[in-house]
């Protein structure tokens, strides 16, 4: 898909972020915040939110209902699958709570924030969850529905509740069951290593 | 519910096709793309999303932020329950990538693009995800937050990551535990078989 | 967070209820139904959906993409994390469905509809669902991606598909994975029993 030379936000969908790169594209009832920042060649899906403070790259792929919060930055090229999600909090309160613990702790975003990256080339499959403070590899993917409680090496695919080892996977997105990572790709022929 | 003679389309939602049957409704914030197809006395919940080449029968409820994609194909009088999701890419990577590899498989839709068909009267739970090139029999039912990586037989009732057959159901939606198919359904009487 | 004296609407967001809570703020594609009830200083963010019928205590937090359903019923100061989704059906069928059986079950709300409770300061992770006729009790935490299909006890935390009880939880939020309860919090110091 060619660069395009402008922005493009849906009638229906709302962009309140100046930090949004060309080409990127915005459609209907997406709601990117104030101080979220997007690049270049992006394609945002319906009903999906950036909060203010994550950070996402080129040409990256957030489809429908995907929710990205403050805490999270996204490599280029990455695609986030339907329904894909994010957290940022271990211990999740309601800040409104009145407990004097939480209220504490909610005062201040350096208590509860917890940051967590996904490398470039990444793929997250549909509905997965990923906990916080977790790294995701370069070229790994997510399968759909699972749920990541720790770091996914780079070329590893995972699935399941919580999220296990089940094979690995080329940059060009075919996969392998086996156990060791395979010396070649069986369809693009790359050396994987 | 008695059908009724016109379209509904909510003032907060957007329906772009022009192949929506009579009697179907249309809610608050749901998208549904020029080109697909509707059939009558259908309910499309808030915040759903129905993409163009998507094909849908007769008497579907489908409930809120349910996604369906181009591939995907359901029969008369199915239950999508709310936050539903399909797939059609197995392989899925950013189609921004600029690996060869991976901008020669989006370019041409045969290259990634799989089907999903779901048979009359069947019933999805709530976030429940299927897999691409999936089939869902007739009454078939698929357990809230279930993961569905095969083909489910007609009235077969499957739950868990990845899904597994617990049970059956008969037409009016009664499940059984049991391991075989009984005669007759329990509350219905009807004749299984 | 202080109590502010009116309801914030986004001007993006939908809210038909007259019986939502000073304090309580809506945001951008959200949607309130109108008879759905709201306690005070609550937040709703963006794309979450309340159903008519559904009853909210005060400073409830309610993540994007919830849906609270008629019949379910929410205590003060919860946490409902982003996509979290109840049920209220057991036999989820398309209430369009021709099949007598089912025209009739669905032509009286008392043959169908089942009622959830979360109690006080509860907390529910990212995408969890929640099965219907289930109580969860105080305090409790559902791990994100957890289905839960039995009634939660109090500072219990669960997690899985199906849910199970994998540790216990403080007021604070503060978990341990111990099989008993311990005597006191780690971090707040308080008193567990």
């Amino acid at each position: 898909m060619p660069a395009i030379s402008e922005i493009f936000v849906h009638p229906c969908g709302l962009c309140e972020s100046e930090a949004v790169g060309l080409g990127t594209r915005i459609w209907a009832f997406a709601h990117v915040m104030q101080g979220a920042v997007i690049g270049s060649d992006c394609n945002i899906g319906d009903h999906a939110f950036i909060e203010s403070g994550a950070r996402i790259g080129n040409r990256v792929t957030i489809k429908n209902q995907v929710m990205i919060w403050d805490g999270v930055e996204i490599d280029d090229e990455v695609f986030v699958g339907p329904g894909a999600c994010f957290t940022n909090d271990r211990f999740p309160r309601s800040p409104r709570m009145s407990l004097p613990a939480v209220v504490s702790r909610y005062s201040d975003k350096r208590e509860w924030l917890l940051q967590t990256r996904v490398e470039t080339g990444a793929s997250l499959g549909a509905y997965c969850v990923i906990l916080p403070a977790i790294t995701i590899g370069a070229y790994a993917m997510i399968a759909a529905g699972a749920v990541v409680t720790r770091d996914v090496a780079a070329n590893t695919l995972v699935a399941g509740v919580p999220a296990r080892r089940v094979g690995w996977v080329c940059r060009c997105g075919v996969q392998t069951s086996s156990h060791n990572l395979p010396k070649r790709c069986s369809r693009c022929d790359e050396v994987l290593d």
